[in-house]
């Protein structure tokens, strides 16, 4: 019988904070949900309203719950405390955008759960709305702004892909 | 197409607690659950004997499991570390009093902790004599005491609502 | 050394339910809430208006939510699919009335589904006010009505434990 | 003191699926995501290289993960069987093409489901070489197929948004 | 830049049931846990008693529980309702016999719910005893038995591995 | 009715850790899987072939993502952050031998976090084997090594339990 050592290189790890420094750290992702006129004509001028309830209200408080879940969701991520998860939304011209910032005191950043924030709202703005529109696509999530670590990123005129 | 920001003032979000300080501090809670004859008559001096299993024994080990879920549950409570979580249990002339304590080192207070640790004890002890009494009630769940924060609760004669 | 078979009938266990029929069941719990003058001072005509946000609105999604952790919370309890999770809020003279209603085609009744539905709700209230009110009180947590199951339950005159 | 029942159509809800048939449903969902050329130089025929494993092989496990996460995290999914999750990832110029699709046998669609692997599984990908390129976007999420409802969408030529 | 479809034989994958029948099904997995003479000490006739509390209880609820959350801990494994748990203890000679029965009415087996709630059990076991014996070893972790499926297995003379 | 306090002594409870130290801690679990030529047989001297994927692989992405839910799943563990997860694999002679080592920066030790990942990974390379070999065994859960805390614990000469 042969024997292996499974060479770490090639097998998924976490990455090791011990000795990296607490720092307040705070990261900013962003999603665009884009919807159909069906769906853009029950804006009400504050939150779209659907037969399962405000649409907006329900996907800013889905994607701070998701935010909480991130490290039991991206299999790499390590568990940290929150100080804070923050979502917004604007609406205008069929499309949402859903900015998520999330703020922690410790030794690795947050930009998965900023992420994980925006997707979750994302896809619970679609879950409320699919009925009419099935189509309802989700674009853009990406990290808009990360402070507090070895490197920062983003914050000005960072460009979008399409 | 109408444009909106929706207004932060009217949205979910969690408090931001990046700047306050790490301190030690304690919260009590507490629920009393009302059981019927029936179920007075399976305590044996120590415990509630049900077919399930041991009733208070049980509570207890849901109560503290339960607590440790607490940021999974309220939507807008911080996840943070948990020193210790305590619970005990009285019981008299039909009514099991539950005392849930939690304690953490962070930046803010483990009150939402003690009153879930309190209430899923209380739920699980429902569950486990429900078959007797499907009248179960829980009343009085509220926090107790509450030290370490800005302010601190209770702690000597606070009045009961009925 | 000594040996031992632990008895069964003094350690916990889940009922068998492999030998019951599939039907549909339903189940409503309740709790009230009772809060402060400065509290409901916030009552807008259709929610109470807090810091944190919208109070019933949260604590309906909270309490949907929670329901569907039902079997995770509470030991003994079994997984069922759930057909529909409904909550809704009454508030009046300084109470919040919580009622919850859950529905299974299952072959294990709902009753904790409901009660944990409303239980999250409640404490989710008391997340989102307890800066104005710390002593804010839940009560009468209890089954209202339960449906298609060997035995049903209340739906009419059922009295109140005080 | 004012009186209040909070409308339910304002208020968040899960549609009552009781009266609904089982029936095999399938659904399948896409996501794109667009990395840069450091990212893409790791490519080696089969699988992204990456300090943290294998890229597509851990993105695959944690949307199959995600996907059976997906009642805990959309706030008015219903929980249901899974008979199946399926994720297979395309990589070409710079983008990963990720497909998930979902089966059950059940009262009510896995959309959610397709979509929420397909997203978790791009947000690990995001996680897994976000050294490189931090700037890594997320696009296209979206319905691709869905089968076994009352109404068919997409499988064939349904037009991309962009 | 490069195209590669991956192929799926070398990804993980569900295996996919939907075409599978709906039948009773039930496993068996056993584990032992072996313990030092101070651990031993400890045992009073009916549970090891620890600074923590009782421990068989405890890992009997534990392992219940932990039986539930199968499908969120195995990635391949599907979700499935469970008709029931049951968990019993054994104690001789230093050595505790869990074993953990857990019984479905599904389309696919239930032996990892059975062998995860053995080895949830042993670690709580572990976890309850290791301030007296750090060195607690938890062996023949098992399917003893399984029934229902396409192939049964076990229920005689299955020889132990060594 | 008779009145009794439940001694705490008989009751589960969580140790407070609120007055120890932070300090750096690690700990080193292990598990052993024997497997029948069958199964040996797929070996392709890194990883295990199976119709499910690759299986160390597989385990050691469960065996992480275990490792960060120990506190949910051992009832009386404390929820602590995580530095490092790390697990890896040697197979040889129908032995797969798994070593998990946890890092935290915390009040209380990583064993249970080792210990709980190491039994993750076994359970999954179980659950991808079965197919080939339903009598998988795991043996040898044990921890290997500790620092960090009050007393360390092996890494040495340590004698294994048969």
């Amino acid at each position: 019988m042969s024997l292996s050592h499974i060479n770490d290189s090639n097998q998924p790890g976490m990455v090791d904070v011990s000795a990296k420094n607490i720092t307040p750290r705070a990261a900013t992702a962003e999603a665009l949900v884009h919807v159909n006129e069906a769906v853009a004509a029950q804006f009400d001028g504050t939150d779209l309203v659907s037969k399962k309830g405000p649409v907006f209200q329900t996907a800013i408080l889905a994607g701070i719950m998701g935010a909480k879940q991130t490290s039991n969701l991206i299999p790499l991520c390590h568990p940290l405390p929150l100080d804070s998860v923050k979502i917004d939304i604007t609406f205008t011209d069929h499309t949402a955008t859903i900015r998520c910032t999330a703020r922690t005191t410790g030794k690795t950043g947050v930009e998965m759960e900023a992420l994980t924030g925006a997707s979750i709202a994302a896809l619970t703005l679609h879950d409320m709305c699919k009925a009419l529109d099935p189509a309802i696509t989700i674009t853009q999530v990406r990290l808009v702004e990360k402070t507090g670590g070895k490197s920062d990123f983003g914050g000005k005129a960072e460009t979008l892909k399409s």
